[in-house]
């Protein structure tokens, strides 16, 4: 299928058949949304499961999931960083009033990228270039930053600032501390969430390539700082991954491929966690049916990885329209986060470890002479000795070496009231803040790149063909002919079987076979159950794969289990 | 369990074992923010997959779901009536500065119900009782009106207005002629949405009663205002559900029990079809663990019904420290939301059927005379011809009659260049605007509500005994001795062949068996698996019962499939 109209045909096809298309649609539409119909909707659903038990379950021993909310206060994205950084440069036209982004602008007259330049770097190209407006020629003003947070307020207040989340991060780091001790103190933990996130993009023109709205799937993989292995490595070691390293990319040069073994040997991946769920990772998208060359993995180059991390790899996928999109992001965030939250909420969210050895060591310890306070203040001791307390012995003793004797509410207190004293103590425990990889996925993105990978043409017409585990609908059920009624009873028999099991079907019995065939495969739907005449004669039925349109008879009371062990076990009816 | 403390105590269960917490604890909490922990958010996920399962996959040939985005530009939401109608009574303190429901402060000091009463008549009855600030005592302001709707913009344009949708019902209306063709022009079509929705409270301060964020499971039932009936009810004719009618509440009296059929001729609820739903809805809490005698459905007044409304009903349900809670709405929206929608985006909404008896009727149409043209105008007829089916015969005709003989760029058009004529017609197709019934369901708060109907207390512990379907763990495995090196080993065996079939589960050797039975009770796993000496010698397994503590021997290869059976058949292990 060529690839210049292969979108254009898929798009025309998601309207239609009711996969998706733009929100708003009767007011306009509002660019950067999209609505998931039907189809797209129980797609998207079925990748998210799979993801869910890709990333979660076949990891439940350490990773969990959590649901936070999509609005937050203010403190949280400042302690972030996203009040300060998430943004993008902004240039409106002097003329027409239209803004634009300003990187955008100056890449596409200019050829060079941006990353990294200040506003007042673009706006000097500007005007160095005379680079216009390009709707209405007209002058551009300064670049600006834009912040990228759809901002709110919480409650009748002015002042309650909120933001809709542009990440689902913060949520799983703000709740750590809660999740860790629910889990009982153990690390590694993933901590995962799919949801929705915003980003008040400036001007998105990349349909469901580049979305304000979209749900993420993502996890906060929590580790010992101190831990540089990874047990779990060692069965994904010799699986091929394409890495366009910094390197390579600043030379020009492709990808290259890399066992994960050796990507962390190399050093070329930082952390063997954070290959281990990039291996995971490739084995997902693969399992969507993207195969393992049209995808690779971006060391992103330090001006262009996001504020809090050390190491992040885009991972890319080629498109026919787009070329290569990210589909996800893989960081090394370090303790960047947990490290801000702990210094604006002044709270203790350190992890702890037992240490294998105890450490031994000596410190200075401020006692107080209670003796000597109770021969000067008598039945008042107790109180003077709780004054003393209250306001902290270091504090009282500093107090006393720098101006003598003090008052405290009126009770003198003297050198001699508090002593020191040199103790061993012995230290079990370690705290720490804990470090973080995170793969970070964009389901919107993978649900089109999906279909994209999916869509076939034969015979001039198109064909999904979705793997059947994430087929929104699994089976057809048609009626060979359409007037016949004794057909048409059986075949809503077989539908209302199939309901009744749990089985995502249609029932269609208007127009040719031929065309509730074609209607049946542009919906990607694996299999198309036929009842016939035969059918009423020894309740057979005829089932036929979507893909190779191979069909085979089968007993009518085996349909049910012939679909379901297609689907979870990827068995084919004719096996 | 004594009812007072028991709100409390799951509250704690909940902390300490990962169901849920306020959000943003660390810094200090944000009223009506609140996470979904580890366990929490697989049980919400479950509750949400047997919703799907009941509402949308059990009714699949009609039933489809859809996701539209949190996010909607303003105009929607001016159609939709919110910006002008969701708004609740605010007041200030003019002491203190606090804000607070003005309607509450009302009703907790007076104990009258103040629904319908405006501003005006608010203010006046704080003025005449010299009602104060509940917290400085100080004097009150004005009532105003304060909208609930977060507000935001999309977009780097001050007055390009958004908002966080309030429902889900919105983006249903919007796209509904996308899905109608998509589902191929079919009545009756429920779009059904499951997501998250915000609603900006003044002071929400009922924990997970009164969210300011929170999941709505909806649908948009659309039907043919001209078909009474509802096939589908036949089978739920018999079942009883209890109904508190316009006419008891306003007399006092309590909910009365019905029929479906009987509350359908009676007149009672106002369509079949809300009926059937009202049903299905009460089957759903039911299987969650609330019995009917535990719940009723509450005819609104016409003052406490929405603006769009012409019946809701809201399905209550009693809980410990609120009282009775509405859980899910049930709403006929008539044609309100879908009339509105054509009205503001000009677009034809409607939804159309071929009559059984096509009518007949007279037409008069306006017709061009070719003759006429070609005789003027010859080679350029053609030309002429198309200008005036640009302008519109109508209107051509229309200024002719009028004015006389027209110029059209410069050509005259004379009153015989159009002749008109009376032409009988056959109309085969009605269109016409749905009615809408639409059943909608707070995900947090049932979710609340199954865990408060599911803990039990037993021996002084407390054990959360949630139906085996939408448990978020099903099996512990647990080796009988902790420090035995073999026991452990085999039990995590089992414990990865559980991960491996996909079944949720925990392994767990840390404590005496006894505490981790309890461990296993408080957080509902049904099964407890126990590795002992016999398993070493026979492969055999203990599996425990959560709420009976019975316990059998299976074999252990069967572990996987009989915790199968029992969440998906509902068949236990002893049988």
């Amino acid at each position: 299928m060529g690839e210049i109209d292969l979108y254009d045909r898929l798009v025309d096809l998601a309207k239609r058949r009711g996969f998706f298309w733009p929100s708003y649609e009767i007011y306009g539409g509002v660019a950067g949304f999209y609505d998931w119909g039907p189809y797209g909707a129980v797609l998207k659903k079925n990748i998210i499961d799979k993801w869910r038990r890709t990333f979660i379950l076949n990891h439940q021993d350490f990773v969990v999931e959590l649901e936070s909310p999509v609005i937050g206060p203010s403190i949280v994205y400042e302690a972030s960083g996203h009040v300060e950084n998430f943004t993008d440069p902004i240039v409106e036209c002097l003329s027409c009033g239209r803004k634009f982004r300003a990187d955008h602008i100056v890449e596409d007259k200019l050829g060079i990228s941006t990353e990294g330049l200040t506003p007042e770097e673009l706006t000097k190209l500007i005007r160095e270039h005379d680079i216009r407006c390009p709707v209405c020629g007209g002058q551009l003003g300064e670049v600006k930053t834009f912040n990228l947070l759809f901002q709110t307020r919480i409650g009748p207040f002015e002042h309650s600032l909120g933001y809709v989340r542009p990440e689902l991060a913060q949520g799983m780091f703000v709740a750590f501390k809660r999740v860790y001790e629910a889990m009982r103190n153990k690390l590694p933990l993933g901590i995962a969430q799919i949801g929705k996130v915003g980003r008040n993009e400036i001007s998105p023109r990349q349909g469901l390539v580049r979305l304000r709205e979209f749900t993420i799937m993502e996890m906060e993989f929590f580790i010992d700082p101190e831990e540089k292995r990874c047990p779990m490595l060692a069965e994904k070691a010799e699986v091929k991954i394409n890495i366009l390293t910094q390197e390579a990319k600043k030379k020009g040069e492709a990808p290259k491929q890399y066992s994960l073994g050796e990507a962390v040997e190399e050093g070329v991946i930082i952390h063997p966690c954070l290959a281990y769920w990039m291996g995971v990772a490739q084995e997902f998208m693969e399992s969507l049916g993207v195969p393992r060359e049209n995808m690779f993995f971006e060391d992103k180059l330090p001006e262009e990885r996001a504020h809090y991390s050390s190491q992040t790899f885009d991972q890319l996928v080629k498109v026919s329209r787009w070329g290569w999109i990210e589909v996800a992001g893989h960081s090394y965030r370090g303790d960047y986060d947990l490290s801000r939250h702990i210094k604006y909420s002044g709270k203790d969210l350190r992890a702890h470890k037992r240490l294998k050895k105890p450490v031994k060591r000596k410190v200075r310890k401020i006692l107080i002479n209670k003796a000597a306070i109770g021969k000067r203040y008598r039945s008042e001791a107790p109180k003077v000795i709780q004054l003393i307390e209250k306001t902290g012995l270091e504090q009282v003793l500093a107090r006393i070496k720098e101006e003598g004797n003090i008052q405290l509410e009126g009770y003198e207190i003297t050198r001699d009231m508090l002593f020191e004293k040199e103790v061993e103590e012995t230290i079990n425990v370690k705290r720490f803040v804990p470090h973080v990889i995170e793969p970070s996925f964009g389901t919107d993105r993978i649900t089109y790149v999906t279909l994209e990978y999916a869509v076939k043409e034969k015979d001039g017409r198109l064909i999904l063909s979705l793997p059947w585990d994430i087929a929104p609908v699994k089976a057809a059920v048609l009626p060979l002919v359409e007037r016949d009624d004794e057909l048409r009873s059986k075949a809503r028999k077989i539908f209302q079987i199939l309901t009744r099991e749990g089985i995502p079907a249609i029932y269609d019995d208007a127009g040719s076979i031929g065309r509730r065939y074609a209607r049946a495969d542009e919906i990607g739907i694996p299999f198309a159950v036929t009842v016939d005449y035969q059918t009423l004669e020894d309740d057979t039925l005829t089932i036929r794969d979507r893909d190779t349109w191979r069909q085979v008879r089968i007993p009518s009371q085996e349909v049910a289990n012939i679909i379901r062990r297609a689907i979870e076990e990827n068995i084919p009816p004719w096996e």
